[in-house]
Order: C-alpha cells, then sequence, then structure tokens
C-alpha cells in the first residue's frame, strides 16, 4: 500500500577500485566483472518518493530543477519494477538532492538509485533485506548495487539477478581512507555511463580486461583486507588504466581524460614515488579521485588545487550503508 | 675492405600509423605485430662511418658530443654485425646528426640505425639489397627497417630474420600528407622504447592487440593506397590507442602521455569533425604527430602552436629511401 507522505532515503556514491565497465546482460545490468567500490561518506543524495493515486504522469524533480525527459524515462523503468512488486499503478512524485555536481566521473546514479530504491519501496510499504534491495538498485543502475550496503562493497558478477549484488566485504571504519576528487570539469559528459557500457564489447580489448578481472579483484580484496596501500595503489591504477584502455578503443572511442586529468595523474604518481600513500583513478569522465590515507589527505588536497586546470577540490572518507529518513 | 675515409648516409625517421610494439624475438628484433609507416623528408640523420685499424676503441659522437656508454654499447653491437659480414675486426669511427630533437616520441632511432647500415656497409665495402639492408637496419632498432624503403612503408612481422624487413606500399609522391608534430615537450623519455619493447608482454591487452593488428594492417594499406582520409585517420587513432593502451598496464606501467598531449588530441578530434582531415599518433613519447592533409598543414601548424603546453611545432610531408652520400 503507499504510504502516505512517502518516504524518503539517503545514500552515498562510491567510488570503484576495480571497474564496473560492460554489461553480461544490459537489461538486468548483469555486470561483464566483478567490481569492488567504497562508499564516500561525505556525498549524498537525498530522495524522497511518494507514489499518488491523483497524479497523471511521474514527476521528477533534480537538485529543485525539473528533470530532462531521459532521466524521467529512466526512473520511470525502475519505479515500474517497484510497482509490479507492490501491484500498483500510481505515478510517484520523486524529489532527489545531491550535494555534489552530477555527470561528471563522481557518480551520482550510484547514490540516485540506491536512495531511490529504498525510498520507492518503503513508499509502497516494503522492507526489502539488503541483498534484494541492493539488486533492485542495480537495475537502475550498476554501480548503484554497491552503494546500498556499507563501507567497503564487492558486486559479484553472476549469470542471474539473484545472485548479482553488492555485500560488504569491511566496514566504514575498516581503513581511514579518503578520497580527494580533483574536479577538472563539472561539464556533464558526453556519453554517460549507461551508453557507454554497451560499447564496451566494440573493444578489441574488452574479453581481455574481463578474463583478467577476477585476479584483480582477489588482489584487491586482500590488499583492503589487509590494509595494504602499495598493493591497494597498484591494482587500483591498473585496473583504472584497463578501463580506459577499452573505453579509449571502442567504436566510438571515449576518450574521458582531459589534459589536467593527466596532469594530476602524473603528479600523483609522482607523490607515492616520493612516499605519500596515493593512487589515483577515473570514472566515465575527467575527474581524478585520489585515493590516500586520511593522514596525508590534507597535503595531498592542497597539492592537488595547485595543479593548472583543477578547479576546485571535493574530499570525502568512507560512507555507510543507504539509510531510510523516516 | 675498409674504404679509406669511410662512408656517408642519410635517412629520415618515420611515424608509424599501425604501430610497433613488442617482439616475439627481442635479439633479432622480429616484432609481435606488421607495421605500416611513412617517411618524414624534412627530418634527417646523417651519419658517417670510417673502420680505422688504428682506432683502439669505437668513437661515438652524436650531435656533435661524444656519445653516452649505453649508446656506443648499442653501436658497437649492431657494428659488430656489419664487422662479421665484412670479415673483419676494425673498430670505427661514427659521427651522426640530427636535424632533430632526439627522445621524445619522435623516432629518431629508425633514421639512425638506417643510416648507420647504410653507411657502415659501404664503408666495409658491402652493397647490400634494400631487403638486406632493410633486414640489417632493423638489428639496430625494430623501426629502422622501416626507414630504409621510400615513402609509405609496411614491415611484415615474420618467424626468421630473413623474412622480417619493410618494403615500400607507396612511393613519397603517391599522397600529400605533413606531419605537424605537437611538441611539448624535448626532455629525454625515462624509460626508451627498446626497454620498451620488453614490457609489452607484461601487459593483459598485449595478446588482443597482436591478434587483431592483421586487421588493421589491411584496412590501413587500403586507406593509403586509396588515399581514403578518413579511413586512414579511424584506424590510426585506433591503433595507437591500442599501443598506449598497451604501455599503461604494463609493469612497471609506461604513461607517455603528458597533460599537453591530450589537449591534442582533444581539439584534433574536434578539428576533424568540423571537417578539417587531420589525425593524431604519438609514440613513446610526448609529442603528437598530427597527420594531415598537405592543404590543411599550415591551418594545422597554426591552431596546434596556440595549444598550451605545446612548445614548438616541427613539420614534414613524405620522405624517401636511406640514401648514400658518396
Amino acid at each position: 500500500m503507499p504510504k502516505p507522505g512517502g518516504a524518503s532515503a539517503v545514500a552515498h556514491p562510491n567510488i570503484a577500485f576495480i571497474k564496473y565497465w560492460g554489461n553480461r546482460d544490459h537489461l538486468l545490468r548483469l555486470p561483464a566483472n566483478g567490481s569492488l567500490s567504497m562508499n564516500l561518506g561525505s556525498l549524498k543524495t537525498q530522495t524522497t518518493v511518494e507514489f499518488d493515486r491523483q497524479l497523471k504522469t511521474e514527476q521528477l524533480r533534480i537538485n529543485d530543477k525539473d528533470a530532462l525527459p531521459e532521466q524521467v524515462k529512466r526512473v520511470s523503468a525502475f519505479l515500474d519494477i517497484v510497482r509490479q512488486m507492490a501491484g500498483i499503478e500510481h505515478f510517484a512524485r520523486v524529489d532527489s538532492q545531491n550535494n555534489f555536481p552530477s555527470g561528471s566521473g563522481i557518480a551520482s546514479s550510484s547514490s540516485a538509485f540506491a536512495a531511490l530504491a529504498l525510498a520507492a519501496t518503503r513508499a509502497v510499504g516494503l522492507d526489502l533485506s539488503e541483498q534484494a534491495l541492493s539488486r533492485l538498485a542495480r537495475r537502475g543502475s550498476g554501480s548503484a548495487s554497491r552503494s546500498v550496503p556499507a563501507g567497503f562493497v564487492e558486486w559479484r558478477a553472476a549469470n542471474t539477478d539473484e545472485d548479482s549484488y553488492g555485500s560488504s566485504i569491511a566496514p566504514a571504519g575498516h581503513w581511514a581512507l579518503e578520497d580527494c576528487i580533483a574536479i577538472v570539469s563539472e561539464e556533464h559528459k558526453a556519453i554517460g555511463s549507461s551508453q557507454g557500457h554497451k560499447l564496451a564489447d566494440s573493444s578489441p580489448l574488452q574479453a581481455a580486461r574481463i578474463a583478467s578481472a577476477e585476479a584483480r579483484l582477489a588482489t584487491c580484496r586482500q590488499a583492503i583486507l589487509q590494509r595494504d596501500f602499495a598493493a591497494l595503489a597498484q591494482v587500483t591504477e591498473l585496473d583504472n588504466h584497463l578501463m580506459h584502455a577499452v573505453m579509449m578503443t571502442s567504436r566510438p572511442p571515449l576518450l574521458y581524460w582531459q589534459a589536467a586529468s593527466v596532469a594530476v595523474m602524473h603528479a600523483v604518481n609522482d607523490w607515492r614515488a616520493a612516499g605519500t600513500p596515493a593512487c589515483y583513478t577515473l570514472d566515465a569522465g575527467p575527474n581524478v579521485h585520489v585515493i590516500c590515507e586520511a593522514a596525508s589527505a590534507d597535503k595531498v588536497a592542497t597539492q592537488l588545487s595547485e595543479i593548472p586546470g583543477v578547479v576546485r577540490i571535493l574530499r570525502s572518507g568512507l560512507g555507510g550503508a543507504v539509510q531510510s529518513l523516516d
């Protein structure tokens, strides 16, 4: 039954050490390979959903603006799954707010669909398990499956909807890492992730990336569990390069890196060679996530802000699970 | 018999559309895949070699300076092959001059070993066929095999020394292309190509790059023979990204791109989208070779020089074969 007044939830975006790029099933968003990320506690999406029999269409506002038609379409398709689960047909009023810029390589869709999954299911009176909620969030955006559980989260690849969900491998407090995000552009990217995933198989390199992903997942999992920064840095940068290699060799090619992105990459490598525990990774956009140990984060953020082309720095430590605000 | 006064030769470096990266045999420099390039007529290496029984060691000067010990070692190893062919044991006096900066992604070793191969064999009184000279030059630097014949040159992969050499697929006059080289750094690169080739197999992507190389070679050969710039641009940039993908995912990773390299890459893509026949490719260094139709070269060079981080532009049209100066 729709809950009067609706329901609200808040979720954190995540940044992946081992990347998700390409699907074995685009409709179900079953990923080509497993991935591993950490939630970013300072960055948030807060979403309220109210199903209302009076509504004649879906109503979606993002950051206090009416959403674009393609955004409404994507959210409606997602809410159709929730309506089917609940056996209702009402349209919904959805209001979503980010405290960070969207569409520039900070995975706003991860927190957006994690928060939407929880708010929408609560708004229809459903109380899903974490696993079921992660599976549902995945249907809206693959990486959203990793924003449902807390802390360090692994999303295993699987051949069925039932088996593909995120689970926490360590809580937020396990390791004091920080993500200093060097913002080099706040423009929306030309080709978003959902379209990009469909191009992955057009690269001659995707099969090799996938074939070697399980080994990197194991290395990364162990590096996190053992708090081994050097190992984490090496596998994170390698996996990042592998994903961007696939992107830039797909048809059409996707070259998300900008000049300043590469300047940051070289600087981070120089700093690490000089002893600072920092490494980089980029999502489908030009901004560079510089992961470092929290004790070095002030220094890293200051140095990043001095690199030409870096507009500003966003900072975040680890984050918890998606939360209901009711 | 050593020729009194020695012998001189001049050769042009080349820029590859389909790249050489990795060997099936490092000692013989038998490449993992075939490659295709054009010689750059305005850029030259001129080399004089004189074998002299009075000498107690090899003497090598490059650009009017005594060469570094590792350069002497590499040249000596190459001259050993020539001495063996000629049945002599004299050391040689070698003087080599480039009219362009070396070690920054302009393949100075290609022209250097092509000129050295011709000058050294003439200096011992040998007169090799083009094929034999290309095979010999290959032993000094793989890409030098492509600087021996004229114009557009293909170097076929092969399993034996006898079968791996460059041959011209079209003369210099076949197609009026120009290479506008955006110099973003004149520093010597940290890891040179010879070392880099040995790292290629440490990338999880090298096998996939090699497996798909023959198809790209065929596409590129046809694009050149038909003077189809759009097809040449697409396959050249794809192949470039594939090589750099292997480089940046090898252990240790080789990230030759600098910030300004990426700025140039985006600019060239924008220009081409707007109708200018131009595309980019980079060798093992940060400088960007912008290949364009000669009619557009003035405009391209001017626009390149306005990109922040571009220090200067070198320009060259097609070049002929290695030439004896005697």
